[in-house]
């Protein structure tokens, strides 16, 4: 079984990635790390382990970061019209809200050291934590098995601006430094991501079919279908789930190589840009950096498929 | 007949452009207007005057911008490995290399005003000289008929930088300029125009069919076709001449529309970015901006096609 950590902000397809990652038999899911991002850290880090309860999964949760390592950004917007105040749809959760201490990226370098070459790092929002962990710990780079992250936008407009994915725009500095280290990235950016639909109806089947564990999935993720509808989807992108498909199941994604930057400021900030590894012609900022890869394309309904497979099997 | 400006930078991909304007018995010449960029800008109007005088065309030539207006920029660099060091593939001129005014900018405004609704303009170097005349005169913007430009990589990486095509690179500012104004503007990008490539063989069958006009074509492009050959091409990319015939085979080109920004600093520098028109979501620093149209997709060899049967018709 593969040992992956789970950085997470949940958010509602955050849940439903969880989900998946807990059910399928492939994963070992060793620890959950928690940042900032669709909520405070302090909410996410709580719904993070409302859902390990709620699914009898006993998962160590650690919080992490509370901002972007980015300097001068504009202050945090948190995206309650999308994932609800709470963070999971506005669903009721009976489980206090408290302070938490910023030990993920500590948490990941120790684990990472304990595990040479065996994690497998499963990265859904801002990448601070992980920038965190490499400048704490540089050498962790060469002992990770691979890092598959959710975010970008690389030949397709960005959500949170027309040149950025909200993952990516939230820490772009972080998002650089993860680009650039010496451990296998894949991201799964938005080109992809945008076409991973699952309509209403296929989610009701999910809940119908899943048991209490799916059915917790479709309520929470009630608001969020509707923030959909309002922008013309009925039903709602599964972005979280659509990266954790990519580690149990790589052969239904298409990628394409290369170096990549991240814009850390002016009105492109957050701006994922690869020089692709056959492009000819000069490097400019991207000379020297590790090449690394982004599912551009893939099947996406193999991938729902998939994640209707395992939620519901 | 169309009433065309052709601002340009010969620069031998310039050069069939120009003659495909000049045989096209659609187009009617009225200037030249001449720019820095494949060279600097007294060779550029020496070689715009000598290809005229070559071809026996009595169209007036003005010369322009010696520089951005873009601050803080890199030195310039002219690639003589590209264009020869006389900007002509190292052809034999017999036209001295002379001081020049800068008048472009001066004659767009006066001509634009002067034929109200009426004018074309088709520019293929650095966007200078048309953002100095918006300065001079944003009022032109509503009296031109429509800008076609050579520039840009939408869903493409660059060709001097990852990021950045060599035209918009050249002078970013002067691009987000003319992209800004309210006037139509369609940009020939590299995304088309990498793959309009005109083989070796091809090319010869151009200079034995077209006469000594169409020669004369061939002989310069001689160096340009060796870069080619460098970089993995047995003959060359005709740039400029694609954007030529967007002006008069628009049907022979696939455009989408969008807001477009380009980057003006930074590591990105050049970079064109659009927020399409059926993008949702926040427009960001996009906000407020004409939609503007780029050829991202078209019909390759039927472009070529058609620059053949008018360079040797």
């Amino acid at each position: 079984m593969d040992k992956v950590i789970f950085d997470t902000d949940p958010g509602v397809d955050d849940a439903l990635a969880l989900y998946y990652l807990l059910r399928h038999p492939g994963i070992g899911l060793i620890g959950v790390t928690t940042v900032f991002g669709n909520a405070p850290v302090a909410v996410t880090t709580r719904n993070a382990r409302f859902l390990l309860r709620e699914w009898g999964a006993d998962v160590p949760v650690h919080a992490g970061a509370a901002g972007p390592i980015t300097p001068d950004m504009p202050p945090e917007f948190f995206p309650a019209h999308i994932h609800g105040e709470n963070g999971l749809g506005d669903h009721p959760i009976d489980m206090p809200v408290t302070e938490v201490a910023d030990e993920a990226a500590q948490y990941l370098v120790d684990t990472i050291r304990a595990h040479p070459g065996q994690i497998r790092i499963l990265a859904v929002g801002r990448m601070t934590n992980l920038a965190r962990a490499l400048q704490i710990d540089p050498g962790i780079a060469g002992l990770v098995r691979d890092v598959v992250l959710m975010g970008g936008a690389f030949r397709e407009p960005g959500n949170i601006t027309p040149a950025a994915e909200a993952n990516i725009w939230g820490d772009p500095l972080a998002a650089d430094i993860v680009f650039g280290a010496a451990w296998p990235v894949v991201a799964v950016p938005l080109d992809l991501t945008t076409r991973t639909f699952l309509d209403r109806r296929q989610l009701d089947r999910l809940a119908r079919d899943g048991g209490p564990g799916m059915r917790l999935v479709a309520d929470l993720s009630q608001g969020y279908v509707r923030f959909y509808q309002g922008v013309g989807y009925d039903g709602m992108l599964v972005h979280d789930a659509t990266a954790a498909v990519y580690l149990t199941d790589p052969d239904l994604f298409t990628t394409v190589a290369g170096q990549v930057r991240v814009l850390s400021d002016g009105i492109a900030m957050g701006l994922t840009l690869m020089n692709p590894a056959d492009r000819q012609g000069p490097a400019g900022a991207w000379e020297g950096r590790p090449a690394q890869q982004a599912t551009l394309d893939g099947d996406p309904q193999a991938i729902l498929d998939r994640i209707a497979r395992i939620c519901t099997g």
